[in-house]
């Protein structure tokens, strides 16, 4: 920790700020310019308050020097984290496809979607049970129904199926079920929600908050990771600005910084991340070749009869399309898609 | 709702739209322009998705004409809605205080603190014990043993006390204690806790999200409402944008925006919307000045030993000074503080 | 400057960085921690390009110490920056009004809007006679005539004029009409327009970028002020965001900061900083409130007839009504509306 | 362009609004539902001002129907545009790559980056000569001296330039030597600039501001074949949101979105877009796939000792690996860089 005092600042404040970190264990360097005085924090203390520090008089700022994740880190493990989901690797060479609808609807509605998103080329089926809505009246998901279907597709397909679970009370539920909990973006900061899905030692899919650091995502999988699940995956699903011709605006940018600063594998969300079939071909596209380990993708049979985000969904026929360039794009970049 | 269909759209594909709406038991207003058609659908029939209608073949967009939230709004509840947190009113011409640390750090810092907040005019007590922090690693709060200590400073001083709630399970314990439950900002789309807090009937603190629009936070409201329980605050807290110099940036116009469209009070919270003490006093006035029916402010004895959130914090002596401020700002746009 | 290294820099590293540091006459404080080195930089050397140290190997980040604006700050003028335009002060106690309407579409409407402007209390006229718009086929106002008009009006009226100016060319034009001359938030960064008003010595209202950090405002105040023009007035107007119910987000934490950054007055527009002329009143009233040294307001005497900005334009009565609600706010603050 | 009314709004406001449109020409059809009414304005009228619709009383909104921009859209022109830039042709199947310094610092370092990138396999050389820079004080480039170097570069490899126009003065000088003028993000609505390099024939690359909305950057790109200057070429530089970690927030659905709306070839500044040469490779390759028409990049030979945005240029070694990787995906994807 470095704090950087205020050009006034008296003897008084200064030795008030050394004295508080060397009660705390570590070591100072002090410079003093000619217009303002840097106090350098080093060696092991106590854990500092950042905080506390920024409220001493006389201190103009505080920089931390240290990431505030740890087992996400690159420094805490360099090579990528690699894990098996059924029969499909993530994080490796090997590129992952998620797909199926929003919501699930109906039992046929899931099957025939499960059937078909197989045959295009998917390795995962996704689908809604339990639906964070913006509005009490709207459709809420059909629940425990909702994860019997998903797991009727397994069955029929073999596909894996990854559900959104959306409050700590259903995690044992959703377990039963599912292979892969997902936690959606509203819920990223839902800090009793990650530590439910943590302690279950289930895989994990972690969107992105809509307005979140890099940074503050990264400490989310940490509350995750705390408890010894390893398994987590990062999903870069768009975030909210200025721009409201899409959806969100797809920060490209942040799948190779997270991949850079963690070892976790890191899965983009084109459908949100744009918000409109027509774009979702060319943000999947562009994901793959900026270093995803993978895509989620909203496909609905008859997405002008969805209940939910019909809006971004893609037809079967589109998708075994969109599957066939994914394939092109990984090979470009030295991955592939099985 | 008003559905704009493109500019080559086929006559088969306007059809469709037609029959849609039609179906559904509403009245068509067609409006066909030489480059483009407008489909105009009133009258009352079935809810209509209209995710779906985006959806459908020749669409361009779709226009909703209704507001979505319905009891939040005043539309349906012309007068402002007021009502008594222990002896003050909320919600009319007469202003609320509520002032208090971050977190609750111990028995005596918060009794000491309820005793300088109280002589300093605040009418409820503020104080975290269940903390929402970034990392896992950060004081978490004292939880349940936090919560006592809320309640002694309230048998101390007579101030109601309002403290945050994370989580659904946590509700009934929270109620226990507190006299109004907080939703914080990380919280807002909780829709598990909305429901919860919602059920319990007690008074409800709804802060705005950091990028939520004002119409999701209203939804979020209306959530709470439609359990009947009807004594909700709003907070503005400030959001997140580009600008780092402030923790965030104050939506000073939500202020006079969430009072137009809704009849429920509306308090701001300039310690968070500056997250520097030094803007504290200057938020403050503007947030009375621009019609808000309170203020939630942070207040600690000594903000340099704080655990959370010491550096928005005032010292009593400083917010003592502010609420003669505050009282003088109140009666020039005719409201007061008693 | 303080550089820190990279976890894994090596020796080499960071003899080079500091090689580079000494070379252009700064002493190196070195402070190197168990994980990581950090190199102070202090003294006075040749000036030091940040970015070339950011691009060294082995670097991680750069921390700047000093702010990048001299003249504009609080360090280089303690004291208020305090001047007149015609018989009244900006920048003391005493506060600004300036009003009128966006355009100048007449004779006769900026005349008679003059008038109405005057007798309620303003005490600079605005109008615009360049005007940048969106769109080329919109009305780019009345250009000279437009400023004759404004002359005509301060003769009748006695009220100084405050009107943009859009690129350089035009500066010794405008100067010719113009009391105060206008930057506008598209042109914060047009250098070469900062550098035309700046030798003009003409005072300057300079509006702050609709994406711009308060740094970058005071930065490009910076570049008027290096031409020894000291008479520049900050203006606040909103920023973008992602919150679209207001037209821009009125940032009122910035009132307070650039107060507190800088020696020159601020100035609020609540008409652009809302957008709608329901929400003018209180964020008027908020600005006041946070510290502002006047406002600028748009007023029409027919604003369903504007040829821009109607939508947020008051009708002369409303902004009477609102000088007299100014000057209670500003009484309760310590201030004064004469 | 629709109107809608607000609920309680009294007939006598509905006929006003319904005079006003018919006054101008137009026909109306109404739609009067049980809560609210909505007027649609069709045929060919005057040209109306949206904005004083949304003035009259009892006016609740306005929502347009045509889009704002007419020559720059695909309704105007449904094939792309094509053209020659010196022997390679932009817009079509083949990609463009235009590679250069920020910066000309020197005679000698804009020849040796000019062999090192055509070497490498770029096309046009970019290189900046007149810089708008944040500071007063920073290097703010050659002037003509550096358009000198430029040209001669051009004349020892045979690679056509693009460097940037600052100011509407500048135009004649800078089409002396340049063969693309270059409108950077700050000046895309410098309005002044936009009518002058439309006047000059000349072609132009028109980047996006960083706050700009898509359809704002369409308006500008208005502006310039508004003179018949066809040859536009729009420019994706990244977006200013609240995320910190990279420079800018790449809005990599901006190519898309721009591709769809208009007929124009778009380019992606990966170097802006990102601000760090490490993510440099990963947003290129993201562009490509996502559509982009070419790059435009940062390449310097030295870049530790650039005087600008050394941080975010490429080494040439680096930058030669980069092409290649761009050309595999430029395959997948269907396309080719010659």
């Amino acid at each position: 920790m470095i704090i950087i005092m205020k050009t006034h600042a008296t003897m008084r404040e200064k030795s008030a700020v050394i004295a508080w970190a060397e009660d705390a264990g570590y070591k100072i360097h002090l410079s003093e310019g000619s217009e303002q005085t840097v106090v350098g924090i080093i060696g092991d203390g106590r854990p500092l308050n950042r905080e506390q520090a920024a409220r001493m008089a006389g201190v103009e700022r505080v920089v931390p020097i240290l990431k505030p994740f740890k087992v996400a880190s690159r420094e805490f493990k360099q090579e990528d984290t690699v894990f098996p989901i059924g029969s499909h690797m993530v994080g490796g060479k090997g590129l992952v496809i998620m797909a199926g609808p929003c919501s699930v609807e109906s039992r046929s509605q899931i099957i025939e979607t499960a059937h078909a998103v197989k045959e295009a080329g998917a390795h995962i089926l996704r689908g809604g049970a339990f639906k964070p809505r913006t509005s009490p009246y709207s459709f809420q998901g059909l629940g425990e129904e909702g994860l019997k279907y998903l797991a009727e597709a397994r069955e029929e397909t073999g596909l894996p199926i990854i559900t959104e679970v959306t409050e700590p009370a259903l995690v044992p539920l959703v377990c039963e079920y599912a292979d892969i909990l997902q936690i959606g973006a509203r819920n990223m900061q839902n800090y009793a929600l990650l530590h439910a899905v943590g302690k279950s030692q289930h895989p994990v899919l972690l969107k992105r908050g809509m307005s979140s650091f890099i940074e503050e995502w990264l400490m989310c999988a940490e509350y995750i990771l705390s408890h010894g699940n390893t398994r987590v995956m990062l999903c870069e699903r768009g975030i909210r600005t200025f721009e409201t011709y899409t959806r969100n605006t797809f920060d490209i940018n942040a799948i190779a910084v997270a991949k850079h600063l963690s070892h976790l594998p890191v899965i983009a969300d084109p459908s949100h991340a744009t918000g409109k079939w027509e774009y979702v071909a060319a943000a999947t596209k562009a994901s793959i070749a900026a270093g995803a380990d993978g895509v989620i993708l909203e496909v609905h049979p008859r997405p002008e009869e969805a209940l939910s985000d019909g809006i971004q969904s893609l037809k079967p026929g589109r998708f075994a399309k969109l599957v066939k360039q994914m394939k092109a794009v990984a090979e470009a970049v030295d991955r592939h898609i099985d």
